[in-house]
């Protein structure tokens, strides 16, 4: 222990000192500057960052820009396959590369319980520059808010970012075409049932884990081959089936899907059995739902199916003029059903 | 009250029939999809926004941009003189134009508690939206969560922005000289000191309102009339006291406050001395600190004073060669005494 009498007040502990997060180390004084220099600048440091102004200062070269942005409350902050951290960053990254943009810059917003251990909070800083560095984007700017034990649970993080949109790219709702084949980059459900066996103590031969993953070298592989590319959405929260309904509902364009096509892991198969969810609802953090030209689906399909975040890439339903603004299922026996848009809460805080 | 049945599982209640938020409404489907229509997109609408892809497409002028992030968890979340909603706006606004920056395009994401009244979130939300009109800038992108009850408090918001650095313009802590002036945009304390008021059942003859506003048009009025801008900051959290001496430390000059000069609303004086607060380290949420070249202070100052958001603005010290990185303040009485930046947490969940 050192001695808090002869450092004085003026030099405050080094943060190894403290286990937990305090109230003053959001007071915006030199607490939160020490947690700052010796959590977050330790781990994200890079030339923007470090300035630490009240906001980044950078550099973009086209004229249109993605900006998105996202706030991670799940719970657990730590499960299989990753942590809220990492989630907060592929998220983001995610969202402005369903854009079409190259994502480059991300700020990162830190809203913390006190009481939050400083050991978790570091693992969690981590995965972050891990995962920024992985998917080349820089942490540039944030904030830190430390709120009263009881007024918030433990740690949320709120990401923005902004990213350029190279010319010819073009995704919006009017280009989707009846025809455009329906692509997912890989199994769904993953990252709802890893965070749902941990809540519910399910345990199964193989661990189901978390998929968060950021796509956005799988889209730039897309763009490679083909720039008919009409739509691109990551079916998070209220999974495939709502994120369907709002492109058919946009599109104002019927959407047919194949059962058997759709893949999905054994064992998380058997999770949502077990626990009586329809995977079509269940939340992915690592997959891209791609609407593409009939015509390129083939050279498009075979790129994803090459890049290691897109090998499990199937085509899993058309664009139809049949039914505008519903998505249709045809079942494994030949049967079909609506698929409506998630309606409640099927599985609060997974993101 | 609707026929919940003759509607069917399809066709939701309208949010008037919710009187408070539900965790269902953070879901990702229907419901939320209904707080978005009839809450967000009823008051943010614009065609960036109404295209509700998971990030926005925006146009900036290539070159340098300011991105800028800040988590709001202020208590209460509605005071005397705004709100969680416009502080917000604001805040994020300020933080790009302190970068030298023109503020174009805002996300905004929202993690509420459940429970919330429905009624209460969309006074914030209108506020937020006459906040964006009124600084000029976009809300294009956002987000919803809802968390059970007692694992938030009320509200939290995040914003992040961006605005595009016009050429020319250059806010960088090497750019501070010695001579320097500091001027302040008006009187301090001022946010602080109106929330503390509310939370400690103070009442006074004038009752104490919060500054929040957006100093953009500010910033551009002094930019008009000179280019030698050399530093700006809005002491929000730690107050005009941190402020300065981060800004001290970063340029490694000294800074010298003479007390007599820093202007503290009369109620304000007596609610601080009341409490025991030094108004130097009481947050403000509508004032900038601005260090320009001594030959243009003049000038400088007298725009500043001719626009609405700075009337009172007043030269509140100098940059010395005397003792780098350390604030003195010289007071009324003719002594001198470091102002240290503040430490722990004086004012708890302030903005």
């Amino acid at each position: 222990m050192t001695n808090n009498i002869s450092q004085g007040l003026n030099c405050p502990l080094p943060i190894d000192n403290y286990a937990t997060v305090v109230l003053a180390h959001g007071g915006g004084g030199k607490l939160t500057h020490q947690l700052i220099d010796q959590v977050f600048k330790k781990h994200f440091s890079n030339p923007d960052l470090d300035l630490m102004h009240d906001g980044a200062m950078v550099h973009v070269e086209a004229g249109r820009i993605a900006l998105s942005t996202d706030s991670y409350v799940v719970s657990p902050i730590i499960f299989p396959g990753g942590n809220i951290g990492e989630l907060a960053v592929n998220g983001t990254v995610n969202d402005i590369a369903m854009c079409g943009a190259q994502p480059k810059y991300l700020s990162a917003s830190f809203i913390i319980e006190e009481g939050l251990s400083v050991a978790e909070l570091e693992i969690i800083v981590k995965a972050m520059s891990l995962a920024a560095k992985t998917s080349g984007v820089s942490i540039v700017t944030g904030d830190t808010k430390v709120v009263p034990r009881g007024k918030a649970d433990k740690l949320f993080i709120t990401t923005a970012g902004v990213g350029a949109i190279p010319d010819g790219r073009n995704i919006h709702p009017s280009t989707i075409t009846v025809g455009d084949a329906i692509i997912i980059s890989g199994t769904i459900a993953d990252h709802g049932m890893a965070i749902m066996s941990v809540r519910e103590g399910l345990e199964f031969e193989s661990e189901i884990v978390s998929d968060t993953l950021a796509l956005n070298s799988l889209v730039e592989e897309m763009y490679r081959v083909s720039p008919n590319i009409h739509f691109l959405r990551d079916p998070t929260r209220g999974g495939v089936a709502s994120t369907l309904n709002e492109i058919a509902a946009s599109a104002k364009k019927g959407i047919r899907l194949f059962e058997h096509s759709i893949p999905v892991k054994e064992n998380v198969r058997s999770a949502c059995e077990i626990l009586g969810f329809d995977p079509l609802y269940v939340a992915n953090e690592g997959k891209l739902i791609a609407i593409v030209s009939q015509s390129d689906t083939e050279k498009i399909l075979a790129a994803m199916r090459n890049h290691p975040s897109g090998k499990d890439s199937a085509v899993i339903g058309q664009v139809t003029n049949d039914h505008a603004s519903v998505v249709v299922l045809q079942t494994a026996i030949g049967g079909e059903r609506v698929v409506e848009m998630i309606s409640g809460e099927q599985l609060p805080r997974i993101c």
